[in-house]
C-alpha cells in the first residue's frame, strides 16, 4: 500500500484522474458546459434543467467540432453522429 | 412604378432584402441553424421541434461569439445579454 495523488475537478468531485492534464481538460469541459447551460436556458427558458444540462455537456464534450462550424464550416457538423460523446 | 429586383433566402421566403449580401447572410445563418437543430435534436431528444429551432437560431444569430466560446475563451458567453438576438 502507498499514498498516490489524484487529481478532481471540484465541478465533479466523484470522478478521479491520475492524470493531471486530463483532470484539467475534465474541468474545462465542465466549465464550458455550465456557461452553455446558462446562456442557453437564458435563451429557450422552456427547457429543463436536466435539458440545459445535457446540451451543454454535448457541444462542451465536442467543442472543437461546434467550434468550426460556427467559425465557418457547418458541415462539420456531419462529423457528429448518433453516439452523441466525443 | 417600376419593376425591382429583391432578395430571399429560399428557406424563409416571407422575408425580402433589397441587398443581395444581407440575403445570403440571413440563409447563411438559417443554414447554420437548421444543422445546429438536427444534431441537437439527436443529442437531446427530448426536446421538441420549437425548442430545437429556436435553439439553432439563437446560436447562429450569435455565431461570432460561440465560436470565441468552443475555440477558447468560455468568457465570450457574457457577452450574451438576455435579449436573445444578436
Amino acid at each position: 500500500m502507498a499514498v498516490e495523488v489524484v487529481y478532481r475537478s471540484s465541478r465533479d468531485p466523484e470522478r478521479l484522474f491520475m492524470d493531471k492534464a486530463e483532470a484539467d481538460r475534465h474541468d474545462k469541459m465542465l466549465e464550458l458546459a455550465e456557461s452553455l447551460s446558462v446562456v442557453l436556458h437564458r435563451a429557450v427558458p422552456s427547457l429543463n434543467e436536466e435539458q440545459v444540462e445535457e446540451l451543454g455537456i454535448y457541444m462542451a464534450k465536442n467543442r472543437d467540432i461546434f467550434a468550426r462550424a460556427f467559425k465557418n464550416q457547418p458541415d462539420a457538423l456531419g462529423e457528429l453522429n448518433g453516439s452523441g460523446d466525443e
